[in-house]
């Protein structure tokens, strides 16, 4: 078929031509004395964006799933007990990942379109007098039903009842994108992966970890080796790995940190914010719900859309795909055939969601939704014209 | 800014991937006895997309304009009287050309928005009995005003007279994209570059010419060195050429003609059509008109689109590419502030269009254009929901 | 430093062109329905090059180590008695990885510059009457010193004493490479890794597996989630992965297969040693002996060489590089500063190894090691003339 | 066939990765208002490295031959006296282009592997007391026969007689890497072409003016259109281009000029300088000659070698490509099949010359020249090894 594909899933997200041209390169020597120069620099950006001062940052080659790994491995035990909750397709396969790791976990099933539990999560803490829950952990992003939940407010559910319990954060497709302040919040472990906010391939998992966490680090009795802060440490300090780094994501990540300090983190959220408010003003014209159930939930990284009773949502995301080239991500599991989703972090502009909108609107009228034609669309770009584009409007 | 910069100029255009692809690569030896496989299936190759099967193509490191010079240095001689039309900025330049030349140029201007005409060249040659007349020349799309003109009816018109008379035309930004069929019109000269239907960077210049032309460039008296046919045939038939080509994008060129291969022209062509009618339908939903007077002068490369009185089309684009990180035509030359063009051109499809579609209402708004938020895009989007993507319609 | 960067560690390897074009493309949506056709052929083009008709090979966004973690978590179980040996820093790593993972290691220590005891194996496995080993580890390839070990040799041993073993190769710098049969030598799990013989850049590991294996895993319990063989038995039936795949990787190892095809198996191991061949007569006439202690352990992917008494080797590797902009390898643990590394696998041909014979002949002498000026490309450009190039051979 | 394919010829010569990179890119709007801001930049560099301060440069979507062309129709007119020398196949080729565009062509032949015969020269303008020779033409670098000219040498001439001849340059295979300056010594037309020291891809030609040559093309009747002057001198000024510019070259362009600025036109010089020793060291252990009679004459970027009576270079030639990969130049014209050449210019260091050497060694050998293995490679690194590499020396 002629023309760009278009790809509008919550991740892997479009890759910047500066990223691209980065890691369209020969192979080097990752044991080079040069090399440092590389890398160190990589580790001091990667931690201003998780705004995480006083810790450090692991970078494996591994998807976000093995940062994950990598968090629950190094800073705690088996049989330890873990405060979780579970909301969305993200968040259950966390708390699988959790119990499959021989962790004790207290699940808390909040409805689909919800997030985290912040007042649920504030009295089991307040309740947990001997401190038996040694983490606490908060999907801040559930990319399968596009909620953001309340990091802060997790934070503040722990500091209330003098809980020493870590705080864990899965923001794979939050950080980079929507507000996150890993120090502010007393995050002990925040993941993340290459292939979303940081605009580049899959291929790299990182994991921001307190001081905190590497202290627990020296006690804990999760079973690990490819994962092991100890090796990472011992290398990473001189600018080095414990084994082949990705050299090529790595030369990527320079050029996108770059492009993240330049454009700034503020900036970038607004961006996003104002990418997503367009969207949703779509969804809005269109007549159709947000899964997000309110306002406080809604994602600024990805929407799920609910579309009307008697219409498949995966009929909606084939029809994208194969008659307009546009890839939107599915619904997952119990939001299977119910909802579709339109990605929208990363490198992204206005006329980038427009292209999405409109292959969205075509597949739902294929699909017999009733809509106006042009509805989605122009309430978007009514908003993004008047809005202003967030960069111009900074520029200005 | 961040996100993508779309690109709908008329030319240079969007390249495919796989010709980007190809494109990355180191130098070669030009002189490699292996070359040879690579130059000779292009000349064939582009020989097909111009329907010449009986005479030859010439590839010149050079734009289009390089490729108009070689027409006229190598086939015609100063002071030789040729018949021309001019409607618009690319056949204003052509004529230009001619007469800084040498040639003695008879000019029929017509009101930009209407093409060659027909009718005229007619009288002109029939009248012509003692054959002065040596070419008469066709702009087949006048990129300026996104007017298509009727080669066939000019071929008409010289056989009519019995006129001896070339044939030239310039298919620059028609030729890969809008039937075009150079044996079956008894063209001489057809001229085309790399960066419009041929979906290449700009650079190369092809003119394909018949066996009429090869045998007039024995006797005409133009001035040629660079661009001379004689170098160029005495190493083209071996498979290499007298300076240094441009082998970048002769790999490129390999791709993009395996593309148009394998999509085939006339599916090309109806992708083209099918294209053009969305902007087409958007311009009618907008209350706006196209610079192309009447429908059979409608170009499917390309749209001229006339603001209303009072705004500046010149605003109009430079708000789409500074607020909407988008490139528009501009108006040139006569219609330089009254028209904005849409170039919808090669490696294209739907999506892609909503976009440009998208950025042009922003930009008409923002700059007092009384139109209904959407209007256009989904004018156009239920058009090509509708007509069904060419590209499906072919496969099922 | 101008000019290119020489690359002749023992891996990351030089990249192909057609390689580096194929990763040169924007994301892609590895839930669409078309992404099978992609993995479904590389999991069989994989298996090709294994050798591995009956069982499944696994491919993980992570290093060879992490492919190394796999086959341990997935087959054993903590406290499971396994046989090793140690005689490189490699072999020395997966010792080191097998215990921290909780396994009960038998490690053999030789001298390094030997390779696998084959012998002192059948002796062990022949009185280990009760069946305590549960598995048998062979580096196929020791990275560190240049050593290729006999896997046949193992298996022979392993049936002599007709033991229920599994057998464990770590083939990273080995396989696609050197000659190496997983199902005729019975070989359970065998470890690679992109950055080698692959011609990929380092970030996918892959562990290729028996029908044993897969059995084993069932009732093994070893600690695994990332790395879990039924996740991903889940997924890659279907063509697809558990969490985000390194599509960018997998669509260059598309590429990379595809001329392991091209050249034929057999082909490249004749290649690989026609060049080690070379590299071995260099040193020969440099006077210098290979830390590889016999002719029957040279490896033909990479040389390990002993500079002479009074001779920092990692000084001779330093001027390389910072001299000659050529990375060779260092000598690593043991036979830090005693030898360094020439690495002479994957896309290489013979003008290539002269480059590198090159720069190391340059660093030797500057070191103060008395040798021939040219005498080592001498021998090895003598060798390649008259031995021909294995392509023109099989060409011819 | 494995492994790269190395390169050779004296052009194209090899792109930087940073070159590679940065044409690696989408189509963009050469009528962008901020297109400018390239184009401006690449003109001043441009003017830089031909150290041309006064007068102006032209960049054409051409080859070298193109800019030649331009050189001679604007400055010229038909009929005008020119005063030309004719030693290689290059400078052969410019004189008959001369004679083609109408001038009247003085000739000097000399014998090839000399260079322009500068008293001569001399004689001639000194002669010339009517001032009918209205320029006078100097191939800076032969390429086909690996000798440099002494322009200062024909400007003193020039000045000697007092003469106002314009002074036209070939520089195509020099500038960037051989010792030029423009304005110190008086040139009027400088023509180079990208592919060579720019370490770009062919497709652009340079042309290097003074201001008396912006003076002479006011009055020259050449016939010219595509090359004109005055279009690309209305439109440049403002960083515009009067037809569609090559954008991928200029958008290398900015990189090329970057990391030549950055290394330093005299290092560059100086290490063409040390690598074309490294050559001739080599040719001298093989006992062979270079076509180059005197030192004087010796090139820095191309050395033509002689082979022994009764061996073909052009079979030289052959077995390097097809047996070893490597493009090596073959004889041109009246040296056909007598030397063959070695390309040792643009992005080149140390060990790639010795790759070149290894190759041609090999390939001499096959075809039965008779010389000691290794002793050209040999005498090449110890060359490189005590002059030690330039940028080193720079460096410390």
């Amino acid at each position: 078929m002629a023309g760009f594909t278009h790809l509008f899933i919550p991740g892997p997200t479009n890759i910047p031509e500066q990223v691209r041209q980065a890691m369209n390169l020969p192979m080097e020597d990752m044991r080079a004395s040069t090399f440092p120069e590389l890398t160190l620099g990589l580790f001091a950006g990667l931690k201003r964006v998780f705004k995480n001062e006083s810790g450090r940052v692991f970078i494996y080659p591994s998807s976000g799933t093995g940062a994950w790994e990598s968090a629950m491995t190094n800073t705690l035990s088996p049989g330890d007990r873990v405060l979780m909750s579970r909301f969305g397709q993200f968040s259950h396969l966390w708390v699988d990942m959790a119990e499959r790791l021989g962790l004790e976990v207290d699940v808390i099933d909040t409805e689909w379109g919800t997030g985290v539990p912040v007042e649920i999560y504030a009295e089991r803490l307040a309740a947990d007098k001997e401190h038996r829950i040694k983490a606490v952990f908060c999907t801040h992003n559930e990319t399968a039903t596009g909620v953001t939940s309340d990091v802060a407010g997790v934070r503040k559910g722990l500091d209330a009842a003098n809980h020493p319990a870590l705080l864990f954060v899965d923001g794979v497709s939050s950080i980079g994108s929507i507000d996150f302040r890993q120090d502010e919040w007393g995050v002990d472990c925040a993941v993340s992966g290459s292939q979303k906010g940081f605009m580049l391939p899959a291929g790299l998992g990182f994991l921001s970890v307190s001081q905190k966490a590497l202290e627990a680090a020296k006690t804990a009795k999760g079973r690990r080796c490819y994962f092991s802060f100890d090796d990472m440490i011992r290398n990473n300090d001189n600018g080095f790995f414990p084994y082949t780094p990705a050299t090529q994501l790595l030369r990527g990540l320079r050029v996108s940190l770059d492009l993240i300090e330049a454009e700034g983190l503020e900036a970038i959220f607004a961006r996003h914010h104002h990418l997503a408010e367009g969207v949703r003003k779509a969804v809005d014209a269109w007549g159709l719900k947000l899964c997000a159930k309110e306002r406080k939930w809604h994602s600024d990284t990805v929407s799920a859309i609910h579309v009307p009773e008697g219409i498949d949502s995966a009929e909606v995301v084939k029809r994208a795909y194969h008659k307009y080239q546009t890839s939107l991500g599915v619904g997952l599991n119990k939001v299977a055939g119910k909802v579709f989703r339109i990605g929208h972090l990363g490198w992204l502009n206005e006329v980038m969601v427009c292209g999405a909108l409109s292959a969205a609107e075509m597949a739902l009228r294929d699909c017999g939704v009733k809509l106006a034609p042009g509805s989605g669309v122009g309430a978007a770009l009514e908003h993004f014209r008047l809005a202003g584009p967030v960069a111009v409007a900074k520029a200005a």
